[in-house]
């Protein structure tokens, strides 16, 4: 128990650099948009994981799918590295630059390139964020509804396979991207899949692509499924005496099949963090919130449902948030709760789990998880995705001291011994990136990691796109 | 207009021989279970296509995986090619020996592997067929509700991308798989995703295999979702003066978001054929079948929305199923329809098209393509899968008349061209096959079509999985 592993395990790689002649065609391209600048090259070697700062050479911000490619024309010919680039929200450390080369910024890439509302599809690049992209569709009475809490790129989310609190209900970037323009690693442009809901014709590039964590080739535009904006929406909030509690109310309601919208569970600490930064008032003892989504009938009907369910289960202080500010709000705190837990312990930083597993296994790991993090000493906290069996146990250690980020990062592997055990995943949705390299291959085996480098080579021979990441070669 | 193009545009390939050290190491392993026989080689050489019996050299009938990595140990080590077969179901030449060959029969693996009531998944061999499953998974309450009409097994469901009627609420293969095992080109077994409900670990492979038609390693195992047999289920009829009505109510309710979980068209000649074949009495115009799943109160809220649309378009004679044993009745005689038309017109065989167009271009593609039919004189009747933009025109072609064949062909083509302008697949669900391949480098472009290629040489060197079909090497 409570073993300390090292922090950084991934291997040392060798730097490729960037040659003068390739750095003054993108100069000459890109101008002021081609930049090496310190700043702003540290500034694309990190995301939001605890792994130190690892820049690319030079950043490069494209305005189109055609400076996309032009940069990778350029990047297969001198054989060098490029990092997309979205918003820099990732977790895993997917856009530290272990090997120099070019960081492909697409966040100037933001427009609506085509919105079907009559079809329920949109056409965005790869820049716009899932909150640009909601707003801009207000009108027409359809929403995207993935939503991972950051205000992410939607090129970035289909490129680590992203869901987050409405995956219950609407599935996951992996059910919800229709097409993809993509730039292949030899700077061809290529689209995958059409705006029909469904295909048989040929292998499924685009779900090859989603989830591709940027190693495939650059995404330069998706295309959505949107969805009706439900007639009636209700949230409500439920306090539990222990996190089995709300653990077991969710199990049952998921399987009596309630289509339910969101599921959320956070424990005492999440609860904590989230009045505190939200002064929100919120009980504090576990708590799941939740959101229904239908007819004014049938969220009605939901909510008796899942208030019966809860109310079996120990479940009091039902609660309904019965405006749509108070529904903001609460959304908000929970979102924020990664900021928050980190302002509850300042001079922190934040290594996050995410393992996700079968419904029925869900209360075992996290009273393993649970019992193993309170022993540790470390502060901690827990919000999850309990309606799809996936949720994140957050360690708070001290920046700097690598003794407490190595028993997190032990408690991080034994968590996720314990889901591979029970049939599920290192990684719900988050990605592998750079930290979960091990995991994976303990997780689909060497022979399933053997077919992705078969693939990963047949596509990127030079291995240019984001090399390093799910895999080494 | 109704220019006729010939029937049989694939390729000459080279037969490959299965070497006589090879037969006889099949033999000894498979004893009875090896098969060279005439009846049972041609039995294995087609499938419900209209296209020419092409045999396999050998037939063997495995009971495992162990088994099926064997023969493909074998066929890897003399370059021979490989054919999975399930139930012979399928619709594009799929089963066709091209080049020769082994066919690997699984229809002997019928094993229910794993059933997980409590997490709503089984995991089957492929050989089951989803009548089987949905017998025995009754008393858990649960049902998969994916249903392409034919009896047609999980292994070959999964290998085509199949979906059918339900796939408007549940979605398809596809968004239902889970995992699987594989048996690799190599002889090598893998095992792809895992029983969590979502993951972001790593490439995709799951999906990969999903839809790939045998062309990348044999689907041994299938790891699937389960849903909760609704509490209510209603179905519906709706009578319509012409196609385009029933078409425009279906957009309509589509884009409210009317949580529908069928919605099937059947135009005048299918009603006639259906009417034919199952004694049904129904009214002879086009008519929507639909189906509503959920709480008594949602079904019932459902069935009025849905009532009030339809009657807005025009819609007449709407009529409840209100037993179990007529809704079974009426979609029995759906399922039934390929052979009702066939019975229509004795001595012809079908060719089918299988477009999918975003559901707003669903009444323009309809439209020209009628008239085309109509103009041709040839028999043929529409069932569709209109909530997700799919439907089937099966053209009855004389067996055996090349002239009445290139006609069919001719107008399927320019079918194909028309969705593929609109946005839409030449194949929602029956896969590319032979019969395909053309069309799918013009819907996906040459780039892309190459990609596949590129996974192809690099997961099957010798290209022994499949060969011929999707594409050309």
């Amino acid at each position: 128990m409570n073993a300390p592993v090292p922090a950084h395990v991934w291997p040392t790689f060798e730097p490729r650099l960037v040659p003068a002649a390739m750095l003054a065609a993108l100069r000459q391209r890109f101008g002021t948009r081609c930049s090496t600048a310190a700043a702003v090259c540290e500034q694309h070697g990190r995301d939001e994981s605890p792994y130190p700062v690892t820049p690319p050479e030079v950043v490069v911000f494209c305005e189109s799918t055609a400076e996309v490619a032009a940069v990778l024309r350029l990047a297969d010919e001198h054989a060098v590295p490029v990092i997309p680039y979205g918003t820099g929200s990732s977790l895993e450390g997917h856009l530290l630059a272990v090997q120099g080369g070019v960081s492909v910024d697409v966040s100037a890439m933001t427009k609506i390139v085509r919105l079907n509302p009559e079809d329920l599809t949109v056409t965005v690049q790869a820049g716009v964020t899932r909150e640009q992209l909601n707003r801009e569709i207000k009108d027409t009475g359809l929403f995207f509804p993935i939503d991972p809490g950051a205000n992410a790129s939607l090129g970035g989310m289909a490129a680590t396979r992203a869901s987050g609190t409405n995956a219950v209900r609407y599935g996951t970037m992996r059910e919800n991207v229709l097409g993809l323009t993509v730039v292949t690693a030899s700077g061809e442009t290529i689209r995958t899949g059409t705006r029909a809901k469904k295909s048989s014709a040929g292998y499924d590039l685009t779900r090859l692509f989603v989830g591709s964590e940027g190693t495939l080739g650059v995404i330069t535009e998706v295309t959505l499924k949107l969805y009706p904006l439900p007639e009636a929406v209700s949230a409500a909030i439920c306090h539990f005496k222990d996190i089995a509690g709300a653990v077991d109310a969710t199990i049952q309601l998921t399987q009596v099949g309630v289509p339910i919208a969101r599921c959320e569970l956070l424990d005492v600490n999440a609860v904590r963090a989230v009045n505190a930064q939200s002064k929100l008032g919120l009980r504090e003892s576990p708590m799941l919130l939740m959101e229904f989504h239908g007819s004014a009938a049938s969220v009605k009907e939901q909510a008796e449902t899942v208030q019966a369910i809860a109310s079996d289960m120990g479940g009091e202080d039902f609660a309904w948030a019965s405006t749509p500010e108070e529904r903001t709000r609460l959304w908000t705190a929970r979102h924020k709760a990664y900021f928050a837990g980190m302002q509850m312990n300042p001079g922190c930083r934040t290594v996050t789990t995410d393992t996700c597993v079968p419904i029925s296994r869900l209360a075992e790991i996290i009273d393993a998880s649970v019992a193993e993090a309170d022993a540790s000493g470390l502060p901690y906290y827990i919000v999850g995705h309990v309606g799809d069996g996936n949720f994140h146990l957050a360690y708070l250690v001290k920046d700097g001291d690598a003794e407490q980020r190595a028993l997190a990062e032990g408690m991080s592997l034994r968590m996720v011994q314990r889901a591979i055990a029970l049939e599920g995943t290192c990684t719900g949705e988050h990605g592998i990136g750079l930290h979960k390299m091990d995991f994976l291959i303990d997780e689909a085996g060497a022979g399933a990691v053997e077919m992705m480098r078969q693939i990963k080579r047949a596509l990127d021979p030079k291995n240019i796109m984001n090399p390093g990441k799910i895999f080494t070669l």
